[in-house]
Parts: C-alpha cells; sequence; structure tokens
C-alpha cells in the first residue's frame, strides 16, 4: 500500500510519527492541539482526532484528561532473561521478576488448576496428549496496568502435593520447588513471536483494538534434560524490552 | 474495549480467528464462502470481506486467486540466535542466515555506506555521538517475499580498507573479518521488542498497514568487552519465531 492509498487519517498518523521519531516532538512534549495539527496537515479536525487515536493505540501518545496529548515517555519494562532466571536469584529465595529494571510487576489473579494437557504442553514435557498437568495462570500488574499474563503448566505428577500446586509457592517460587524434589531447571529455551491477541488476551491486558501482543513460550529442563516447566507468556509488547545474551 | 463495542467486522475477524484457533479450521483449510460465513455470523457479506481483510492483514489467512481464502501454514522461519552466531559457524566460513531452519532468507540490496553515528549506534560502540560509522544495510527475502531489513554498524577507523567495506565481506561474512583483524565477537546481547514499522520500514517489507514488526538490536562484543558491532534489524513479526536458550 503506497503512501497515497492510505485514507487521511493513516497519512497524518504516520507523518506525526515521523515527527516524533526525528525529535520534533521529544518524550513528555505535548502535542500541538488538533486545530494547529489540522492547520498544518490541511485536514479536518476529524482526520487529526482519527490520527491521534491511532497513536495511542499504539501507546505512543497519551491524553492526559484537559490538558492537550503528549508523547509518552518510553518506559519498557527491561526484561533480561539470563540475569532473571540464574539460579543465583531463585536459589537463594528471591523473585524473579525482581530481576525486571526499575520496575516490578507485581502478581494477581493466581489460578490453580488440573487440567489435560494440550499438545503443545504434552510434547515438550514429554506426556502423552491429554494426561493431566498442573497450570498456575496470573496476570502481572505495573501500577494498575496489565503488562503480561502467564500460564505455567507442570507434569501433575511432579508436582501434586508439593507448594506447587498452592497459590503462594513459597520463597524463591516453583523453581526453588522444584530444586527440593530434586529437579532444578539448568537450561531454558524462549521463543519468542509477534502476534495479534486473542479477544481473552486482549481482555485480560485491556488492550486497545489493533494493537498486538509478545508470546514467550519458555521450557524449563533440568540438568539431565528432562523438561520441567512449560510457560507461556503473553506481554503487551508497548511495555516490555526483552534482552538476551549468549556467547559466539 | 468490549466485544460489544467493537466495529462488527472486527467482530466477526474475532470469531473466524478463534474457530482457526480452536482448529475447526486448520491449517491449509479453505475457508467457507463469503457468503456462507454471511450467513453463518447473520452479518452482511460487505462486512465478512472486511473482516478477511484484518486477518489477511494479520497474516492468518491467505487467499488464493479464483480458489478462495485459506488458513495460511505457519511456516515461521526459527531463528535460533545462539547456534546461528556460534563461533563453530562463521569461524568456518558459513553464513549466519544458513543457521535458520528450513528457509534461508537470501540477502538483496546491499548498500555500505560512511556516515555520522545516531546516538543509539554512538554510545555502545564507545564512540562520540557523529563520529563516523560504516553501515552495511541489506534486505532478506525468502523466495519473493521480504522478512527482514538490517543495518550493521561499525566503528570505520576499526573496518575501513577491510572486506566488511565492500559488498561481498567474503567466506564467514563480517565477523570472520573482524576476527581476522583481532576483534573476534565473542558475546553478544539482542534486545527484542515489538512495534509498529515506519513507513519506510513498512514500504521495504512490503506490510500492509495495521501490522507490526519485531525489531531486534544487536551488540556484539569482544572477549576484552570491545563493543564492535551494532545491528538492528526489523523482522516482519510474521515470519518469525525466536529462540533463545541459556542456563539457570
Amino acid at each position: 500500500m503506497t503512501e497515497r492509498q492510505l485514507p487521511g487519517y493513516r497519512r497524518i498518523a504516520n507523518e506525526v510519527r515521523a515527527a516524533i521519531a526525528a525529535g520534533e516532538f521529544a518524550e513528555g512534549d505535548r502535542l500541538p492541539s488538533v486545530s494547529a495539527l489540522a492547520e498544518r496537515f490541511a485536514v479536518t479536525t476529524g482526520v487529526v482526532v482519527r490520527a491521534l487515536e491511532v497513536l495511542k493505540a499504539e501507546g505512543l501518545v497519551i491524553a492526559r484528561h484537559g490538558s492537550g496529548v503528549f508523547v509518552r515517555r518510553f518506559a519498557a519494562i527491561r526484561r533480561s532473561s539470563p540475569a532473571r532466571l540464574s539460579r543465583a536469584r531463585w536459589g537463594t529465595g528471591q523473585m524473579i521478576q525482581d530481576a525486571d529494571t526499575e520496575v516490578r510487576p507485581r502478581v494477581v489473579d493466581v489460578v490453580v488448576a488440573e487440567s489435560p494437557a494440550p499438545a503443545w504442553v504434552a510434547e515438550p514435557l514429554g506426556l502423552t496428549s491429554g494426561s493431566d498437568v498442573l497450570s498456575r495462570s496470573r496476570r502481572f500488574l505495573v501500577e494498575d496496568r496489565p503488562v503480561q499474563l502467564a500460564v505455567s503448566y507442570y507434569p501433575a505428577d511432579l508436582v501434586r502435593g508439593t507448594r506447587i500446586a498452592l497459590t503462594d509457592t513459597g520463597p524463591g517460587g516453583a523453581y526453588a520447588r522444584l530444586a527440593e524434589q530434586g529437579h532444578a531447571p539448568a537450561h531454558f529455551t524462549e521463543y519468542v513471536r509477534g502476534r495479534f491477541p486473542s479477544p481473552v488476551e486482549a481482555g485480560g491486558l485491556e488492550l486497545q483494538a489493533g494493537t498486538f501482543v509478545l508470546e514467550i513460550t519458555r521450557h524449563a529442563f533440568t540438568a539431565a534434560g528432562l523438561c520441567v516447566e512449560v510457560n507461556r507468556m503473553i506481554l503487551d509488547a508497548t511495555a516490555y524490552i526483552l534482552d538476551y545474551t549468549f556467547d559466539a
């Protein structure tokens, strides 16, 4: 689709986005008024209002009631997988998300349940499809904003009767409990993709229409190569920067 | 936004997406005709057509001229950073993207240039902002579909007069050449985020309006901790699954 074929509000959204990217409007700046933008781009105020709705949905600008529309400060959560999942952390009773810099998401809505494993969970865990797994689902909030949904799955036989089956897994969380059972995670693989959310995910993350998520699926392995957890995380893509370090 | 507030075509897009997710329509299946879908969801054919446009933009379905709309086979490129960047690969003259499973993106439109470094490039490279950097920009195609844009930046003083300044960097690519200069990459950090593309990026990747990209920024460090490359990659999010492995 060429620029010329775009609806007017999309074209204006692109113009304002480019001006932000070029530094004409800096983080925290108030944008010119709707009428000033309409005059600048020679469009109606209605087109500008729709363009700003696009940029709000993208998380690029934010409306403050009564004071205008501002370029959002990009305060993404730095999520460093190697650092946050090191044994030095959960092995000493710390919470994994305490490694996330500056902002520490808090956990709410913990639901523990047993159910038959779907194929994408059963296969890495080495179970036959439909075997019982224990799932722990929860949401992560920063201040009052939901930023992540996560569901961890464990073979039911492995964790039934342990504190992993309780709402509060105790110091160091599920990985510390697995270690106590002789199943300490030693290696992890995370699969990352971007996609549009399902309606349930969009609801849980309070996402506006047209926004998207990062889906991370983590497999945790013991030193012996046994997969003991599959964890699927759905992240508000505007809220996170992921970082991964590795050697040549 | 609740389901009730959504425009009709968004609601129908959600319904069809859910049916695909639930397996009612499997990968490769032809969807029912527009009129059949309109009847099923009690909406006009116009609403169904717009809903299918949404799903096409998401990469979930694909129209085949004259034969209908099909659920796309998800043949994402598996991009395994630790495996593809191992010295065992580039140190023996192989191309990094040969590690990508099944599909091997080919490189086109290589442009080499010298220019002043923007701050986000200068800072990790330990240069003052505006210092000269050599940039190598290129696009990656799978068959004829663009899937990635990438620009690598090197301190100009480090690579001027080497094969890194030529279009063809030779066997093993830029990392092999850096190693020959005594600057072999030993450690990498990749920063991953999802965002909407700039108009230039959308053009280069031939993305439809409303789709999004994964942005990966890689810093390559020598064993001595010197950053010798900053590489920013813009990926069509529907074309890739990234994977990262690390230890506890």
